[in-house]
């Protein structure tokens, strides 16, 4: 897998190429109408951005509005592909790579890029509509309330929308995207600036989520979700693969009773999967971890012990309530190919 | 740096090629006389095999005795080299190189299993005359004992010798030679048999010291030392750069405190140099680094918390007393070059 990044050294993400919406009213060029049963939403489990949209299709009970595809965690030349399924192709769509999804749409300029998972395709016609991840959770969370189950949260509520993206803001240049700059910086001191960053926005996490239960307001929010999905790699994957080692998360105090909480709220740690986690990133980063070996470590039984944030006040999903149990297992669990 | 493992892709250590050794009554070939000023000590501040002579050699208050050269932590294609020194040349050898006095003393077969430090070295000849690191602690500790400084302690006591053998044995196997089988494994099979094998013998370690604050007996003993060298780098290094991550060793209870109390002993902590512990691997190491980048973490500050060893009695040095305090640092603190 080839590595972007600047004459500095720095790690530089690109933008999603599709921004398509879906949205309950379309207006115009690049809005889709919502429709239960038209889209597929293509996701890794491996994958942080993709782990967002996975949340919120579950909190808000969209399983049967929005059909749901797991490609293998383990990317080729060709980026995601289908291979967990049968023939290795996705029953639905019949794709083997889900490149063929953003070509149907853009034959001569829909791999500029690159293939990035969360995407969502036209069942009917194999098309990619978007892969603008940021957009696709909270289109999720609002346009598709039609459809969402009874007792889903509100995860983008009007009131909190500005403080929402403002701390967004700061999660995704110095955390979500901060752990992959550290991991993937070419130079030492471009390493040592996004390590720097990252871990002074922890502390600032870490802080203000001493007396508070959740990031904004006093109910889970998307906010929560976004933070969320890269505090559940960090011990597993950044701190050793991506030198983000100042400590662990598990050495964190409020930040990481945070994330326990989380973990243990439905949702959330049901649908982490370490092992599809931990082999993406340390089987496909041969530029990091040539020997393609895949860590024991850690013991993850430690995101079971109890939290005790319930006693700074808060519920998590406000008047609403948490979904149902899952009914088995997100996918087959395979045997691991080491 | 081109790693041996064999065909189930696991790492195999290869013997010192010079076992000579230096003995207060020289008896036949291959046994050279004890005398102060004729040796140099050579060492790496990074080798753990290596920083066993160094504290041994301080806590017997052997400075005047034996003296001392430091190489670079980062080897080249010819290995450990004197580049700290001004011209990059020994002064009392003259070498550039360490090979060097393995050539003078074998031009044959010299480097038939590699350049390896501690190394003692004949200064007047140049020639190596060991590199027999298990022994050359051991002969420090009881050989030299004419030139020991009043008060060094008894590190091999003579009731005590299988005792401490038996433990060396176990600690060699799993954990100092452990952490490289876990991190050099070139099979995802014999990475795991390593890391399964490490962390019970770490296991078994720290409940032995549960309720006695050191190893073997009352008293610092040979076999504190071999243990200390690996638990020194372990959160440094091998946690991360070897895999080895089923925990950090800031996450066990009496082996970290264990750990702390031997740091805060003279002699232990002040021959741990962190900055050339971090660049050695990360930088030598290209086949699992290939960025050569040197992570920041962790914070090193842990180590000089309470460790409330004293309540478990024994005592360092038994009827013995501390080394001295050191007089500087163990070398000029060159600029971090990243």
């Amino acid at each position: 897998m080839s590595i972007p990044t600047d004459a500095s050294g720095s790690f530089r993400r690109r933008g999603p190429h599709f921004t398509d919406r879906i949205v309950a009213e379309p207006e115009g060029d690049g809005q889709w109408p919502v429709e239960p049963g038209r889209y597929r939403l293509v996701v890794s489990l491996a994958c942080p951005w993709a782990h967002r949209s996975l949340i919120v299709r579950r909190l808000m009970g969209l399983e049967d509005a929005l059909s749901l595809a797991i490609t293998d965690p383990i990317q080729d030349e060709r980026s995601w592909r289908f291979a967990l399924d049968e023939d290795g192709r996705d029953p639905v769509l019949g794709y083997r790579y889900l490149e063929e999804a953003y070509l149907a749409r853009d034959p001569e300029n829909g791999l500029e890029n690159g293939v990035s998972v969360p995407a969502i395709v036209e069942e009917s016609t194999g098309l990619l509509v978007t892969n603008d991840y940021p957009q696709i959770t909270i289109d999720l969370g609002v346009e598709w309330a039609k459809y969402q189950r009874p007792g889903a949260p509100t995860l983008y509520p009007e009131g909190l929308r500005d403080e929402i993206d403002e701390v967004n803001e700061g999660v995704f240049h110095d955390v979500n995207n901060g752990v992959y700059k550290t991991g993937f910086a070419s130079t030492q001191n471009a390493y040592e600036n996004a390590y720097t960053a990252l871990f002074a926005r922890l502390d600032e996490l870490d802080a203000r989520l001493e007396n508070q239960r959740y990031l904004v307001g006093d109910h889970i929010t998307e906010a929560d979700i976004r933070l969320f999905t890269t505090l559940a790699r960090f011990d597993a994957v950044y701190h050793g693969h991506f030198k983000c080692n100042r400590q662990k998360l598990a050495e964190f105090g409020a930040l990481w009773a945070y994330a326990r909480d989380l973990y243990q709220t439905p949702g959330f740690g049901d649908t982490v999967d370490f092992d599809h986690i931990k082999r993406h990133y340390h089987q496909v980063h041969t530029g990091i971890n040539p020997t393609q070996i895949v860590p024991l470590g850690p013991e993850p039984s430690a995101w079971l012990e109890p939290h005790h944030r319930e006693e700074l006040g808060g519920s998590p999903f406000g008047d609403g309530t948490p979904p149902e149990p899952l009914a088995g297992p997100l996918r087959p669990l395979p045997p691991l190919d080491m």
